[in-house]
């Protein structure tokens, strides 16, 4: 396995994480702008729908609509088995990507079934040489290296509330949660940052998305709020010895809740100003009357 | 936080991943190595006893240990608290190490309390300029990117049998176990490979460790074994999918067992010939007959 992607000179292409539950028939912001960033017109785009267990038909919606939002061309790469996944053809397509997405489902199985073969190493490759990768659901835990592999909902963490697991890993600083307020996750969510702070954890709500681009600043895009949790100035948590089950103390933890247009900055851990752009479209903001 | 470590001229370190339970009155070959890759008797050595209930007992030992090995200096950085952990004072002595070592306890206790301080950014650093960074027991499981944060014996991989947590990320290729004959861990080790086989299992047996090169070369070194897990190749697995602890099954995982002066190539994921170099010395030798 290669030990780095990319040579100096080639960008990063940007993360794009999604909450899950995202517009398909509407104004489709966010797959409209994957499909921008993936290269619009020109955009060659691979759906991955190995996390779901309906997986044809969830392939053949998403081809629908970055078709019908302009894509060049769209393919699908999946597998039921890891067998199949071993398959070098399986990394074709995806080499050849501009854009990359996978669908929800089971994250589990994603990095069960891809984690090792040449379609995850062409992925991250590609990723490293300036395509973009999104993912919703099961598709955004997927992107980070640590993994929320599944959890127990709650506002207040408890020990073992939440299971990490090894993701895709292409991207080291966060670890991703979905489907965030609507299943009431950041109980878990603080639980896995108090595991070890580096991380900063980011809960994506539905219909909404974080899109991370090199310098990893990262824009919320949606109709609800991306939530930020900061552990690096924790001051105390037993986390580590707390009993099965207990609830966990958790001191000086920091949150920033973001919402539609606002941008965060992943290395210094800070919201950036100004809160809304002034170029927001009239039909985004109808969005963000809508909550 | 920086995101990258040394310039383009430094050289990682190595990294010294020791089982638990390692010679400190004999011939100590373990920790003889490690202070010389320290620098031997121009060794300046931080002992981290953080993992431990009885630091100060902990660090006192490895403190006469290293004196007796010949090293220059001996620090100790030790923290209770993440509000003491959080003390830039505490990232000096680590800046300016040729070696840092973790000692065993609760690998979870150093990821939540050392985990984003300027401590853990001067570890890291440190190791990206060249300064052998090692640990035993717990603080060898700490050293990867992805830790065994705790879980159950048993040959036979089940679900759940494994926690993982974000370790000190010194390493994104290896998921370390330790005192791993003797705890009987080969179950868990595998079914933490399995959930995404990226990663090399690596378990070290008890007065054993592996010393890994800036080249990704890893040695074996002292009395027992290391057992390698590499599951790229696994066709078939049902680790997403199994009922909570249900026995998980794992089709085509390779396993290579290494003894005392073998050499494992972790990039190409294969054990290097000859089995044992000419020059193992007599005292050593002696160890290999003693098992």
């Amino acid at each position: 396995m290669p030990s780095n992607y990319g040579g100096p000179d080639s960008v990063r292409g940007p993360l794009v994480a999604v909450g899950g539950a995202e517009d398909k028939l509407g104004d489709r912001i966010i797959l409209r702008r994957f499909v921008d960033l993936a290269g619009g017109s020109a955009a060659r785009i691979v759906v991955v729908p190995i996390a779901s267990s309906y997986a044809g038909e969830v392939a053949d919606r998403y081809r629908a609509v970055f078709a019908d939002l302009g894509a060049a061309q769209v393919d699908v790469v999946d597998a039921v088995l890891r067998e199949q996944a071993l398959d070098p053809a399986l990394a074709r397509p995806i080499e050849a990507a501009t854009g990359v997405f996978l669908s929800g489902g089971n994250q589990l199985k994603i990095a069960t079934l891809l984690g090792g073969t040449p379609a995850a190493v062409a992925l991250r490759r590609c990723h490293a040489q300036g395509a973009v990768v999104g993912g919703t659901s099961a598709g955004a835990s997927v992107l980070s290296q640590h993994m929320i592999a599944f959890g127990r909902p709650g506002g207040s963490p408890t020990q073992r509330m939440v299971t990490l697991s090894p993701g895709l890993g292409l991207t080291n600083r966060l670890i991703i949660d979905q489907h965030f307020r609507q299943r009431d996750r950041i109980g878990r969510l603080m639980a896995a940052v108090a595991l070890n702070p580096f991380l900063l954890g980011v809960g994506v709500d539905e219909d909404t998305a974080l899109v991370l681009d090199a310098e990893n600043i990262g824009e919320v895009v949606g109709r609800h709020s991306v939530t930020f949790v900061d552990g690096a100035e924790i001051t105390y948590s037993d986390v580590y010895q707390a009993k099965q089950h207990a609830n966990v103390a958790i001191h000086n933890a920091r949150v920033h809740v973001l919402t539609h247009g606002q941008r965060f900055d992943i290395v210094a851990r800070r919201p950036l100003s100004p809160a809304v752009p002034a170029s927001l479209p009239a039909a985004e903001l109808e969005l963000l009357d809508d909550d």
